[in-house]
């Protein structure tokens, strides 16, 4: 991702980017016992993006408190849980993915949450205005879980009928939603209250859930929004558009863990002499420049779709956008791409 | 690497950016006996960044000549022998990389080597013009090989004593230098002919050979230079004085087959407390921003710290210079880092 060009899924304007100075739990203890455990000599750490500027304090500590250890941070781009470092896990007696909930479980992975310090519950107060009396369903993201209870007494105390569920096997906490599965907020309430930093989450909940209002509380940044998905809509009716005249369809298989739908990518492949399969782990306008396709259609992380689309240099569109694009559905069907069940 | 910021060793300014639209052979017929005799389902094929645009036809083509092939074209970036894109290879029956010479030997790869069919001999009659008579050695890239001889008995035709050799075993032809290695210019001659496009290859090798005069022969964009390396230096100079205030310094170690330089990495790491390994393939700015480090010396691909040097948000450095900044050497022992041996 280039540095002038943020798009609205780029964790560096969400409360990754730490606004506020938070300070996190890294559990190094839970990391040490798990060292001297396995006798590692070799340690491998990831942080996501916005918590990479941490990593060497967060080494040092482990120094201090262990003896003959080599540790490694990852510099590979991390996201989202499903960009585990793999190479530096294989390479590592322990390895440690910090901030995302378990995509994969290895014996040798621990995951190490962290849990925000922010208090919600000033920015929910503000929150409850946009809210209508009655049924609410809740959503936050794996940094806030911590407090997911809390949040859903203090509703109640206010008399609403809060809703909450867990979504599907993608997801580890009950509420929990990812850039990609928001199938927590299959709820029968006909608003959501999604509490978290940042436009990523949400305005994906809102494309997914179109019926409902989407308010959110975010509680990093202080401010209260509704969702606003019609700008976003526009722009994947126009690549949808513009890609209705290519011939020639470069289909991108995402080679990370949690994002390879073969049969997707298999389905257009067999149906379709003029589409190419293209593999990749980072799905970015650079990698694919030099490829000379009139569109593209990315089986992968349906956000780099979504959100970094406008970016690259030819229409860039979803498995269901495709459908639409080559005549197979109607217009009408467009809908937002998740992941949902395993992997 | 951003559209907007092309850097002198990118190869889209060099022979591969095709200013001729040359046609390649792509050996089709080796390929196709290869799937047969394995019984292959799954193809790989890697092509390097200039030539990425002719997967489609090379895959319509093998798709034609094989039955019930799936053909997966690798979105990796590939600058080089380096960039083998090992995932696609694990997943394929048969692997095909396009354009370079082979660092990885194994049954399941071709190696096809796209030799250029752009004519030398007229640019090698506009070289002679710069070049001092008797001795001179003689080198070309991986594309050019295959008139190699030719050029020698061209140049000996013309009086000229010509020195070649083949480099070290990370070299597969004679006379044959890589971004990172130059030894197949260990010779004796005062004057090297460069024999190829670009300036990545022979800017590299005057700066290995500084007491030589390089002479470049470029018949892809048909002019001849001689390499002037006083502003590369200067950037270099640069760089290390920047770096000298440094407190922390973020190693890199590329997991690139034929980039892990493990024990320099070691070595940096085990002297400096305030040394921090990072691991990662691609070594770009965009990665590396979000770390808090004063420094970096990377162990990887030396062409992406001299070559991308300025664009990278701290100081970025080969290991020897790291030794100068820390003060370890002194300035005057400041040259290029080529990787020699095996890897």
């Amino acid at each position: 991702m280039s540095n002038d060009a943020y798009s609205e899924g780029d964790l560096r304007k969400t409360g990754m980017a730490l606004k506020h100075d938070r300070e996190w739990d890294y559990e190094l203890d839970r990391i040490v016992d798990a060292i001297e455990e396995r006798d590692a000599t070799t340690v491998g750490l990831q942080f996501p993006e916005g918590l990479k500027r941490r990593a060497p304090a967060v080494a040092d500590d482990l120094r201090a408190l262990t003896e003959d250890v080599t540790f490694m941070i990852s510099g590979q781009p991390c996201y989202g849980a499903c960009d585990l470092d793999t190479f530096l896990m294989r390479r590592s007696d322990v390895f440690v993915h910090f901030g995302h909930s378990p995509m994969k479980e290895s014996e040798k992975i621990i995951y190490v949450p962290l849990f925000s310090n922010v208090d919600p519950f000033p920015i929910l107060e503000d929150a409850v205005d946009e809210l209508q009396e009655g049924e609410v369903g809740l959503v936050t993201t794996a940094q806030h879980m911590n407090r997911f209870g809390e949040m859903v007494d203090w509703l109640e105390e206010r008399g609403y009928e809060v809703q909450t569920r867990r979504g599907d096997e993608r997801l580890t906490h009950e509420g929990q939603v990812l850039g990609c599965n928001y199938a927590s907020a299959d709820l029968p309430a006909d608003q959501v209250l999604y509490v978290g930093g940042g436009k990523f989450h949400p305005l994906g909940l809102a494309m997914e859930h179109p019926e409902k209002t989407v308010v959110i509380a975010d509680p990093v940044n202080n401010v209260v929004t509704i969702a606003d998905t019609e700008k976003f809509m526009k722009q994947r009716f126009g690549a949808v558009h513009r890609a209705m005249d290519a011939r020639t369809w470069g289909v991108i298989f995402c080679t990370k863990i949690g994002q390879g739908r073969w049969e997707q990518a298999e389905k257009i492949l067999s149906e379709n002499d003029d589409a190419y399969l293209v593999t990749m782990d980072e799905v970015t306008p650079d990698r694919l420049r030099n490829f000379d396709f009139d569109a593209f259609v990315n089986t992968g992380c349906p956000r780099i779709t979504t959100d970094d689309g406008p970016r690259f240099h030819k229409p860039m569109l979803t498995p269901g956008e495709y459908e639409i694009a080559v005549g197979n559905k109607p217009l009408e069907e467009l809908s937002f791409d998740t992941f949902h069940g395993t992997w």
